[in-house]
Protein backbone atom coordinates (compact mmCIF):
# COMPACT_ATOMS: atom_id res chain seq x y z
CA UNK A 1 0.00 0.00 0.00
CA UNK A 2 1.04 3.51 -0.64
CA UNK A 3 0.79 6.04 2.01
CA UNK A 4 -2.60 7.81 1.82
CA UNK A 5 -3.07 11.03 -0.08
CA UNK A 6 -5.20 13.41 1.58
CA UNK A 7 -6.98 16.12 0.70
CA UNK A 8 -3.97 18.74 2.38
CA UNK A 9 -1.47 16.29 0.53
CA UNK A 10 -2.69 18.39 -2.91
CA UNK A 11 -1.67 21.51 -4.02
CA UNK A 12 -3.08 22.97 -7.75
CA UNK A 13 -0.65 21.88 -10.01
CA UNK A 14 0.71 18.63 -8.11
CA UNK A 15 1.15 15.62 -11.26
CA UNK A 16 0.88 12.37 -10.68
CA UNK A 17 2.20 9.80 -12.77
CA UNK A 18 0.13 6.16 -12.76
CA UNK A 19 2.55 2.83 -13.86
CA UNK A 20 1.54 1.35 -17.44
CA UNK A 21 -0.76 -1.44 -19.15
CA UNK A 22 -0.22 -3.13 -22.29
CA UNK A 23 -3.95 -3.48 -24.12
CA UNK A 24 -4.79 -6.97 -25.40
CA UNK A 25 -6.65 -7.60 -28.52
CA UNK A 26 -8.92 -10.15 -26.81
CA UNK A 27 -9.40 -7.70 -24.07
CA UNK A 28 -10.71 -4.68 -26.51
CA UNK A 29 -12.81 -7.06 -28.42
CA UNK A 30 -13.97 -8.94 -25.21
CA UNK A 31 -14.90 -5.60 -23.49
CA UNK A 32 -16.31 -3.99 -26.83
CA UNK A 33 -18.42 -7.22 -27.08
CA UNK A 34 -20.54 -6.70 -23.72
CA UNK A 35 -20.46 -2.36 -24.06
CA UNK A 36 -19.70 -1.20 -27.04
CA UNK A 37 -20.21 -3.66 -30.15
CA UNK A 38 -19.13 -1.34 -33.01
CA UNK A 39 -17.55 -2.88 -35.48
CA UNK A 40 -13.85 -1.51 -35.39
CA UNK A 41 -13.93 -2.69 -31.86
CA UNK A 42 -14.91 -6.46 -32.23
CA UNK A 43 -14.25 -7.23 -35.53
CA UNK A 44 -10.20 -7.02 -37.41
CA UNK A 45 -11.94 -7.07 -40.96
CA UNK A 46 -14.68 -4.56 -40.69
CA UNK A 47 -11.82 -2.62 -38.40
CA UNK A 48 -9.45 -2.88 -41.02
CA UNK A 49 -11.89 -1.49 -43.77
CA UNK A 50 -13.18 1.26 -41.16
CA UNK A 51 -11.22 4.64 -41.27
CA UNK A 52 -9.09 3.61 -38.05
CA UNK A 53 -8.08 0.83 -40.20
CA UNK A 54 -7.36 -1.71 -37.47
CA UNK A 55 -9.22 -2.83 -34.25
CA UNK A 56 -9.14 -0.44 -31.77
CA UNK A 57 -10.21 0.21 -28.08
CA UNK A 58 -13.76 0.91 -27.42
CA UNK A 59 -13.42 4.48 -25.23
CA UNK A 60 -15.11 3.28 -22.25
CA UNK A 61 -12.55 0.52 -21.89
CA UNK A 62 -10.23 3.04 -22.36
CA UNK A 63 -11.30 5.27 -19.41
CA UNK A 64 -12.00 2.29 -17.30
CA UNK A 65 -8.25 1.28 -17.61
CA UNK A 66 -7.13 4.72 -16.97
CA UNK A 67 -8.75 4.57 -13.44
CA UNK A 68 -7.78 1.64 -12.39
CA UNK A 69 -4.16 2.53 -13.14
CA UNK A 70 -4.56 5.18 -10.69
CA UNK A 71 -6.65 4.10 -8.46
CA UNK A 72 -3.90 1.46 -7.82
CA UNK A 73 -0.40 3.13 -8.56
CA UNK A 74 -0.98 5.66 -5.88
CA UNK A 75 -2.56 6.59 -2.78
CA UNK A 76 -5.62 7.39 -3.53
CA UNK A 77 -6.93 4.01 -2.31
CA UNK A 78 -7.43 5.09 1.28
CA UNK A 79 -8.72 8.17 0.59
CA UNK A 80 -10.89 8.77 -2.73
CA UNK A 81 -14.56 8.51 -2.05
CA UNK A 82 -15.86 9.03 -5.38
CA UNK A 83 -16.94 11.16 -7.81
CA UNK A 84 -19.39 13.35 -9.05
CA UNK A 85 -19.15 12.23 -12.81
CA UNK A 86 -16.41 12.65 -15.84
CA UNK A 87 -15.93 16.02 -17.88
CA UNK A 88 -14.54 16.51 -21.38
CA UNK A 89 -13.53 13.75 -21.89
CA UNK A 90 -11.90 13.78 -25.47
CA UNK A 91 -10.40 10.59 -27.41
CA UNK A 92 -7.79 11.73 -29.41
CA UNK A 93 -5.69 8.80 -30.53
CA UNK A 94 -6.52 5.30 -31.07
CA UNK A 95 -5.69 2.78 -28.47
CA UNK A 96 -4.44 -0.06 -30.98
CA UNK A 97 -3.51 -3.80 -29.57
CA UNK A 98 -0.31 -3.99 -27.78
CA UNK A 99 0.01 -0.55 -27.15
CA UNK A 100 0.95 0.35 -23.64
CA UNK A 101 -1.08 3.25 -21.42
CA UNK A 102 -0.09 5.29 -18.58
CA UNK A 103 -1.39 8.12 -17.41
CA UNK A 104 -0.47 11.89 -15.72
CA UNK A 105 -3.38 13.40 -13.63
CA UNK A 106 -2.90 17.11 -12.72
CA UNK A 107 -4.42 18.84 -9.83
CA UNK A 108 -6.46 22.20 -11.12
CA UNK A 109 -8.71 23.15 -8.34
CA UNK A 110 -9.06 22.36 -4.96
CA UNK A 111 -12.45 23.67 -3.05
CA UNK A 112 -13.57 22.90 0.84
CA UNK A 113 -16.85 21.39 1.32
CA UNK A 114 -19.64 23.30 2.72
CA UNK A 115 -21.52 20.42 3.66
CA UNK A 116 -19.06 17.43 4.69
CA UNK A 117 -16.21 19.04 6.37
CA UNK A 118 -14.19 15.43 6.33
CA UNK A 119 -14.45 15.72 2.46
CA UNK A 120 -12.45 17.77 -0.08
CA UNK A 121 -14.08 18.66 -3.76
CA UNK A 122 -10.59 18.04 -6.29
CA UNK A 123 -10.63 18.85 -9.81
CA UNK A 124 -8.42 16.85 -11.98
CA UNK A 125 -7.05 16.87 -15.12
CA UNK A 126 -5.52 13.19 -16.78
CA UNK A 127 -3.99 12.59 -19.64
CA UNK A 128 -3.60 9.19 -20.94
CA UNK A 129 0.01 8.34 -23.01
CA UNK A 130 0.69 5.62 -25.27
CA UNK A 131 4.07 4.27 -25.54
CA UNK A 132 5.41 6.66 -28.09
CA UNK A 133 4.21 9.98 -25.86
CA UNK A 134 1.41 10.48 -27.41
CA UNK A 135 -1.27 11.82 -25.54
CA UNK A 136 -4.58 8.99 -26.46
CA UNK A 137 -6.78 10.66 -24.24
CA UNK A 138 -7.79 13.57 -21.70
CA UNK A 139 -10.56 14.34 -19.57
CA UNK A 140 -11.29 16.30 -16.21
CA UNK A 141 -12.86 14.71 -12.97
CA UNK A 142 -14.49 16.15 -10.13
CA UNK A 143 -13.33 13.70 -6.66
CA UNK A 144 -14.31 13.37 -3.24
CA UNK A 145 -10.99 13.00 -1.35
CA UNK A 146 -10.66 12.33 2.38
CA UNK A 147 -9.37 15.31 4.44
CA UNK A 148 -6.50 14.56 6.82
CA UNK A 149 -8.45 13.42 10.47
CA UNK A 150 -7.11 15.46 12.96
CA UNK A 151 -3.96 13.87 15.20
CA UNK B 1 -31.96 -4.16 -37.03
CA UNK B 2 -33.44 -0.99 -37.12
CA UNK B 3 -33.78 1.34 -40.28
CA UNK B 4 -30.92 3.26 -39.49
CA UNK B 5 -31.45 6.24 -38.42
CA UNK B 6 -29.15 9.21 -40.89
CA UNK B 7 -28.36 13.06 -39.77
CA UNK B 8 -31.18 14.12 -42.06
CA UNK B 9 -33.20 12.11 -40.27
CA UNK B 10 -32.73 13.85 -36.58
CA UNK B 11 -34.09 17.10 -35.53
CA UNK B 12 -33.22 19.23 -32.30
CA UNK B 13 -35.26 18.20 -29.28
CA UNK B 14 -35.92 14.40 -30.87
CA UNK B 15 -35.94 11.71 -28.31
CA UNK B 16 -34.77 8.33 -28.75
CA UNK B 17 -35.41 5.38 -26.08
CA UNK B 18 -33.37 2.33 -25.23
CA UNK B 19 -34.77 -0.36 -23.73
CA UNK B 20 -33.62 -1.84 -20.32
CA UNK B 21 -31.16 -4.21 -18.60
CA UNK B 22 -31.63 -5.59 -14.94
CA UNK B 23 -28.01 -4.60 -13.66
CA UNK B 24 -26.78 -7.99 -11.67
CA UNK B 25 -24.55 -8.32 -8.57
CA UNK B 26 -21.79 -9.96 -10.42
CA UNK B 27 -21.78 -8.01 -13.20
CA UNK B 28 -21.41 -5.15 -10.87
CA UNK B 29 -18.63 -7.11 -8.66
CA UNK B 30 -16.55 -8.22 -11.58
CA UNK B 31 -16.61 -5.28 -13.49
CA UNK B 32 -15.29 -3.56 -10.67
CA UNK B 33 -12.68 -5.90 -9.82
CA UNK B 34 -10.63 -5.40 -13.18
CA UNK B 35 -11.79 -1.49 -13.95
CA UNK B 36 -12.47 0.16 -10.73
CA UNK B 37 -12.19 -1.83 -7.40
CA UNK B 38 -13.37 0.79 -4.60
CA UNK B 39 -14.64 -1.05 -2.15
CA UNK B 40 -18.12 0.52 -2.17
CA UNK B 41 -18.36 -1.51 -6.25
CA UNK B 42 -16.45 -4.99 -5.18
CA UNK B 43 -16.99 -5.67 -1.55
CA UNK B 44 -20.55 -6.55 0.14
CA UNK B 45 -19.53 -5.79 4.02
CA UNK B 46 -17.14 -2.87 3.05
CA UNK B 47 -20.20 -1.20 0.61
CA UNK B 48 -22.36 -1.72 3.41
CA UNK B 49 -20.01 0.39 5.83
CA UNK B 50 -19.41 3.10 3.46
CA UNK B 51 -22.33 5.96 2.47
CA UNK B 52 -24.06 4.53 0.04
CA UNK B 53 -25.46 1.38 2.58
CA UNK B 54 -24.00 -1.47 0.03
CA UNK B 55 -22.84 -2.66 -3.27
CA UNK B 56 -22.83 -0.15 -6.10
CA UNK B 57 -22.14 0.07 -9.57
CA UNK B 58 -19.10 1.50 -10.69
CA UNK B 59 -19.90 4.90 -12.57
CA UNK B 60 -17.92 3.36 -15.75
CA UNK B 61 -20.14 -0.08 -15.81
CA UNK B 62 -23.12 2.51 -16.06
CA UNK B 63 -21.72 4.37 -18.94
CA UNK B 64 -21.40 1.34 -20.42
CA UNK B 65 -23.75 -0.23 -20.54
CA UNK B 66 -25.62 2.83 -21.49
CA UNK B 67 -24.30 3.08 -24.64
CA UNK B 68 -24.72 -0.67 -25.40
CA UNK B 69 -28.52 0.28 -24.48
CA UNK B 70 -28.66 2.91 -27.07
CA UNK B 71 -25.96 1.25 -29.96
CA UNK B 72 -28.42 -2.40 -30.03
CA UNK B 73 -31.86 -0.69 -28.92
CA UNK B 74 -32.05 2.17 -32.01
CA UNK B 75 -30.77 2.62 -35.44
CA UNK B 76 -27.29 3.99 -34.98
CA UNK B 77 -25.45 0.89 -35.79
CA UNK B 78 -25.04 1.68 -39.32
CA UNK B 79 -24.59 5.49 -39.36
CA UNK B 80 -22.33 6.14 -36.10
CA UNK B 81 -19.12 6.53 -36.67
CA UNK B 82 -17.55 7.08 -33.02
CA UNK B 83 -17.49 10.00 -30.76
CA UNK B 84 -14.99 12.84 -30.04
CA UNK B 85 -15.23 12.16 -26.26
CA UNK B 86 -18.55 12.37 -23.68
CA UNK B 87 -19.21 15.37 -21.80
CA UNK B 88 -20.60 16.23 -18.64
CA UNK B 89 -21.04 13.03 -17.18
CA UNK B 90 -22.97 13.29 -13.83
CA UNK B 91 -23.68 10.19 -11.34
CA UNK B 92 -26.93 11.46 -9.85
CA UNK B 93 -27.98 8.05 -8.04
CA UNK B 94 -26.41 5.13 -7.30
CA UNK B 95 -27.07 1.86 -9.26
CA UNK B 96 -27.59 -0.69 -7.37
CA UNK B 97 -27.77 -4.81 -7.75
CA UNK B 98 -31.32 -5.30 -9.06
CA UNK B 99 -32.06 -2.13 -10.63
CA UNK B 100 -33.17 -2.39 -14.34
CA UNK B 101 -31.96 1.11 -16.57
CA UNK B 102 -33.25 2.42 -19.38
CA UNK B 103 -32.06 5.29 -20.93
CA UNK B 104 -33.07 8.61 -23.19
CA UNK B 105 -31.48 10.28 -25.62
CA UNK B 106 -32.58 14.07 -26.43
CA UNK B 107 -30.74 15.51 -29.83
CA UNK B 108 -29.41 18.73 -28.37
CA UNK B 109 -27.62 20.52 -31.35
CA UNK B 110 -27.19 19.53 -35.53
CA UNK B 111 -24.47 20.82 -36.85
CA UNK B 112 -23.01 19.61 -40.87
CA UNK B 113 -18.73 18.58 -40.73
CA UNK B 114 -17.10 21.20 -43.55
CA UNK B 115 -13.85 18.38 -43.52
CA UNK B 116 -15.77 15.82 -44.05
CA UNK B 117 -19.24 15.81 -45.86
CA UNK B 118 -20.44 12.64 -45.26
CA UNK B 119 -20.74 12.87 -41.63
CA UNK B 120 -22.68 14.67 -39.65
CA UNK B 121 -22.02 16.34 -35.79
CA UNK B 122 -24.93 15.36 -33.73
CA UNK B 123 -24.76 16.58 -29.86
CA UNK B 124 -27.46 14.74 -27.44
CA UNK B 125 -28.10 14.76 -23.78
CA UNK B 126 -28.27 10.67 -22.11
CA UNK B 127 -30.31 10.15 -19.23
CA UNK B 128 -30.54 7.09 -17.64
CA UNK B 129 -33.36 5.89 -15.29
CA UNK B 130 -33.76 3.76 -12.92
CA UNK B 131 -37.59 1.28 -12.16
CA UNK B 132 -38.44 4.18 -10.13
CA UNK B 133 -38.18 6.40 -12.79
CA UNK B 134 -35.56 8.25 -11.16
CA UNK B 135 -33.02 9.63 -13.63
CA UNK B 136 -29.36 7.66 -12.45
CA UNK B 137 -26.86 9.03 -14.83
CA UNK B 138 -26.74 12.33 -17.12
CA UNK B 139 -24.21 12.65 -19.78
CA UNK B 140 -23.65 14.50 -23.15
CA UNK B 141 -22.26 13.07 -25.97
CA UNK B 142 -20.78 14.97 -29.21
CA UNK B 143 -21.23 12.20 -31.76
CA UNK B 144 -20.55 11.64 -35.57
CA UNK B 145 -23.00 10.22 -37.74
CA UNK B 146 -23.34 9.32 -41.25
CA UNK B 147 -25.30 11.90 -43.78
CA UNK B 148 -27.88 9.94 -45.81
CA UNK B 149 -25.98 8.74 -49.50
CA UNK B 150 -27.53 10.65 -52.52
CA UNK B 151 -29.93 8.24 -53.52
Amino acid sequence: MHAPIYFEDMSVGDTFESFSKTITESEIIEFAWKYDPQPFHISKPAAEESMFGGLISSGFLTIAVTFRLFYQANGFQATCVGAHGIDSVRWMQPVRPGDTIRATMEVLALKESRSRPEIGNVRTLTSTINQNDEVVMTMETPWLVKRRPAP
